[in-house]
């Protein structure tokens, strides 16, 4: 049973929406387990190097999908930490060959989303993962008139919210765009399982 | 006087009508001469490397303002010819020290103009420019009312425009914010000439 | 049967050299067919858009491998072109899925090579295909002798050359490298094709 | 006066090393102030988001060149958390028009350090600052033996060092080099100062 966790950090909630929404397209996909992980949560490695039982639904995963807010124009702080954490990791390439994904919310329409989600995916191929990309056309080339990947973002997921709550500050079309993003991801650790 | 020369490229005229405003906020600045160079009309270099008399008026410029249409996520085929074009001039560094900035025109809200400008600066910075950033602050987080950049970009000017006319199809904000990009632009070649 | 293609540009045979490495290295994998196309030398779409005969060996790629020069900071403008003139198939979404991958030849260690790698990735990205990282840990790390990886790249594939003929100014461990890379894409490619 | 700080943060002192060599560079110019700020000794903003003392500094710098290491790809986590802690600048945009400049170290020859560059250049776009390039011609094509710009970077310096103590595993020619740098950006705050 192929597995999708979603590893993100949020500062105010609306990330952490996002992340559900991610959650719950992957989740969509008969045969997948799909969670989520708070990522400033998890405890950084032990002394030895190894890691703290927190970190197994990672190493467990088939496919990753890190998420984060874009602050001052790159990952939070907490994402950057938890890479750094996740070096270890690296060194002996324990997760070669896992999918992964990325996506970032900020309050502006574009801001320097991009470069955040090109933090996400040095940081994977870094640990030699294979990256999925967003696979939603836009809206306003399908005329579909749901307003998918309102954005226009290719490498990964890009939504943007506002100030206030986040059902409220958040584009119900950024959501269904994450639902549609989270279930490609899963479908492709479906194919990508399969093929072992 | 120091000289501003926006530099660009536009497939189907929405950039040339942004590098206006971007010229026309320019020239604004008391004591400022600024101008249009449509890049893909410059003949390459001579056989012996020197420069057809063409790109004189970008040599003789204290600033140069480079714009392109993103087109599968980077800079027109047309833009990077003109960039390879300048590489006898990399060789000789003889741009160095020159202002650069760059800005970026899409279909999308953001799709990839950030890694436009990256292009842009990138190249600016193998010629030893120094770049100046858009210098705008978004509305979003000022409150004027005036929806200037409207897409909340930091690296460079972004617009986006749909597939109408160029008077038509580009946002009046995105409009004024060019203005305001080319009048900082126009301001720092001021400072930059005069502190030579 | 999983098939490989190989699309390079190479302005003066160091790139087609590391090309043919690539190459090498994708048809070491058993059943796996690996060819080189120069996209230099692919004609433009037709006027009513669709694809002249020497684009069939991409469209029936399982994964594809981009490659160019870095010149002036980005990928070679021919390379762009190729970019563009695929607008089309990205416009159908013909390649969604399909494995991609990339390399970046150039004269100095690092410079820009990590920008074009970001420009191949950024396209593959658009084309919504999934991007195979270069999974082959640095020498400097796992003390193997080989000197693999020797620039410690991650997202793609670096190598560097100097002016003198291919085989005299490239490195003989970034050749190895490029087979190494190849191999990999080529079992992700049977791994993929297997779970499909 | 024209004042220059170095503000860095350094895992294990080579890329203290480095930070003292651009000083050195910058301090080499006459009339220019240069200093060293940790900012992993910053305390973050105070309750009412104004700022301690030692962020004076900063405050009163014309210039600022921010350099770290590269770990997983990117900047260190510290300089990702000073970068948020100068949000309460960024929104007042206090520091717009200050020059900036930056650099990053790291283990491999390339590696993700240009990554890291342009993760603080948007940062500095974000505040509108002016961003510095290299300006040093890699000794490959000067032919001046001396080693200078090893690596080939442009938008910002690049430096490499091993494990070893800072001194015996870091690369004359990168010192040089760093001081070459911190010249440049010396000389432009004296001109940009002037012209104010």
């Amino acid at each position: 049973m192929p597995k999708v966790v979603v590893a993100f950090h949020s500062g105010y909630g609306h990330t952490k929406l996002i992340a559900e929404h991610v959650v719950k397209g992957a989740a969509s996909v008969p045969g997948v387990a799909a969670s989520l992980v708070n990522i400033a949560e998890l405890p950084g490695p032990n002394a030895d190097r190894s890691y703290p039982v927190q970190w197994n639904e990672l190493h467990a995963a088939d496919a990753i999908i890190f998420g984060c807010p874009t602050y001052m124009g790159d990952v939070s702080w907490q994402m950057k930490k938890f890479m750094e954490d996740a070096s270890g990791i690296w060194f002996t390439q324990a997760w070669k060959d896992k999918l992964a994904a990325g996506f970032a919310n900020s309050g502006g329409l574009s801001g320097d989303k991009l470069h955040t989600l090109h933090t996400l995916s040095v940081f994977a191929a870094q640990q030699s993962m294979v990256w999925v990309t967003t696979g939603v056309m836009p809206s306003i080339y399908t005329g579909d008139g749901k307003n998918l990947n309102r954005l226009s973002s290719f490498s990964g997921l890009m939504t943007q919210s506002g100030q206030g709550a986040p059902e409220a500050s958040t584009d119900p079309a950024d959501r269904l765009t994450a639902e549609a993003f989270g279930k490609r991801v899963a479908e492709a650790a479906v194919r990508w399982t399969k093929g072992r």
